[in-house]
């Protein structure tokens, strides 16, 4: 998957597919993307083109910058942002958390309040990450408020949809992505809601061959060849696993309606799990979910004997049960995480599920 | 294998091959690495850390320097040590290339040469990356001679063994990874000469704890354990491929030993190889040869002559003899490139490769 002289049908299929998969999105024709080993990779790459167009800087020296730069995304936003800065030289601490609302959503005013703040301390803003399905949450950001923002201060406009990108296929919450059509750059994994197997990750940009430019670092031992560029030479990786073909496989064995019907199932489920769980009084959710990611717990009052309580709620769910419920940190607190992916998953699971919390909570001493 | 919680028997399996790595290269106790797909991201990785170590930027924020930094390579090394400066905010122009000797070694008095320049010009000279086997013409540079100038530069001495570090399997030239053993860090991918599918690379550090202190970034939806560190806060990718599982199984099912051989092999291929390019007057050696990676050409005196001649051949090689030598460019001109690699090569096959080129040659008109 290096150069086209190694891997020929594969690179071509990649160009290919990338190209649908921008259209799907909506971005215009001579959109395009790459393939890259995980979501991180494609955030980073997403973020380094950003730099390299919106400072000026197709070498990628920032220390030649007049001002520092800054990148904005909310309080909530995956890890890799953050990764990303660190390693591109822009630093960690220059990334600016925008406040989230009740929802885990991007608030736009204090998107805007930031934003000016920046400008008055003398920094330079150059882009806006907004996401589509959050790590903790699932939940996704205000995108056509957030591009409207990104319009107005000339910054660039990523939108990590590393999950909620799936959403392309849905007819029925397709709407959730609305406004990510306007979008500079967008990174989705298949290796998520689309069930293809890890790494597969891609990041699609508005103008492909704009990326090549300030991106391209060739190799001298890769032929240039006509209409295809060496998938190496522009990408952060070099070699990498042709993720393209489970992906290409995986299109052909479900297409689109196969893929509807499976995230159609997991809003469902939502919907009753939901259900179950605000029928409960102990228990409480993070958030009004989005998508098919909850968050709940045990309540109590006394904030550290809420993290213990859930701890043990949900180890006895592992070690007693054979439920596997992750446990992140959202706000500071644990709380309880389910992705209800699973196209296995049935009613009667959710329902043996509560049944364990309930008798946890009954046996409480 | 992002996560000690989702994949802890790999996860420690990937830390204890890696010091185990870490020590078969020389690198005292405290040493130790992570796994990443693909060469690339091991260079980059290691030069990130080398950034924030020696320039004292663990937020890694380049902007806030007083000096353009400057990293030293040779003129033949990989691609993606200029790729990786300019992902970092380096700048790709910021990579100084230090002449390469005849035989595509590094010329140690240049490098000299080029950091007293550079510290002239009032730039921060603050990594050498080495290569142990160059990508086109398998060279390895005077490690020690390097690692001494990088000691008495204050210079952080990173070693590109992405493809030779697999010597040090071999009794009888592991000689050629002499001062390997001083560097602060080293990128080696399995997925070359110890046959491993690709993708499998790995990056070591001589210091592994102040590796994760310069580099780690932490997720909040990831648990903290004793002793194992999560990979995914480690390594410039989040989610990656079980590359360790494959390298693992490989050891257990080649050995040490069975490697050896391997290695072994090739170089008894190679000497067959070079004997008998050099018995054909009308050939000649890009190099002398340090590993199993060979460039060479028909001669001709007309440099375009030469390159069109030799890519005559290259093709006729492939669409007629159904043998595939790449071509890469090397100072400028048109190479062919055999890497003796395949264990199945024997004498027979290469005498065959001989004959087809005599043929070609003798029927030019």
């Amino acid at each position: 998957m290096l150069s086209l002289e190694m891997s020929p049908l594969l690179t071509q299929l990649e160009n290919n597919l990338m190209s649908q998969f921008a259209n799907l999105f909506g971005l215009p024709s001579g959109s395009g993307g790459v393939m890259l080993s995980g979501g991180t990779l494609a955030n980073l790459q997403a973020l380094v083109v950003a730099r390299n167009n919106k400072l000026k800087i197709k070498d990628g020296n920032v220390y030649s910058l007049l001002q520092q730069p800054v990148v904005f995304t909310s309080d909530v936003a995956h890890v890799s942002v953050v990764k990303s800065c660190m390693l591109m030289g822009i630093g960690s601490s220059n990334v600016v958390k925008v406040k989230s609302n009740q929802n885990a959503q991007m608030c736009v005013d204090d998107l805007i309040l930031k934003i000016d703040e920046q400008i008055k301390l003398g920094n330079i803003p150059f882009a806006i990450v907004a996401t589509a399905g959050t790590t903790i949450t699932g939940s996704i950001d205000p995108l056509n408020e957030i591009a409207n923002i990104a319009k107005r201060f000339n910054l660039w406009f990523h939108v990590d949809a590393i999950y909620g990108g799936a959403l392309i296929f849905s007819v029925e919450h397709k709407i959730l992505l609305n406004g990510i059509e306007l979008a500079d750059s967008i990174s989705f994994n298949p290796q998520k809601w689309l069930y293809v197997a890890k790494t597969c990750s891609m990041v699609l940009f508005r103008d492909f061959s704009g990326m090549v430019d300030n991106f391209r670092i060739t190799a001298p031992y890769m032929k240039d060849q006509e209409h295809f560029i060496n998938l190496g030479e522009i990408t952060v990786q070099g070699s990498k696993y042709a993720e393209v073909l489970k992906l290409w496989l995986s299109l052909l064995g479900l297409g689109i309606s196969g893929y509807q019907q499976l995230i159609l199932h997991c809003y469902v489920l939502r919907d009753v799990f939901v259900d179950k769980a605000a029928c409960r009084k102990y228990l409480e959710l993070a958030t009004n979910p989005d998508t098919n990611v909850i968050c709940f717990r045990i309540m109590n009052s006394d904030a550290d004997q809420c993290d213990l309580l859930n701890e043990q709620l949900q180890s006895y769910l592992l070690r007693q049960c054979g439920f596997f419920v992750s446990m992140p940190k959202f706000k500071g607190q644990n709380w309880l995480r389910v992705v209800l992916i699973n196209p296995f998953i049935t009613d009667e699971i959710i329902d043996e599920l509560f049944t364990k919390i309930d008798w946890f909570v009954q046996n409480l001493n």
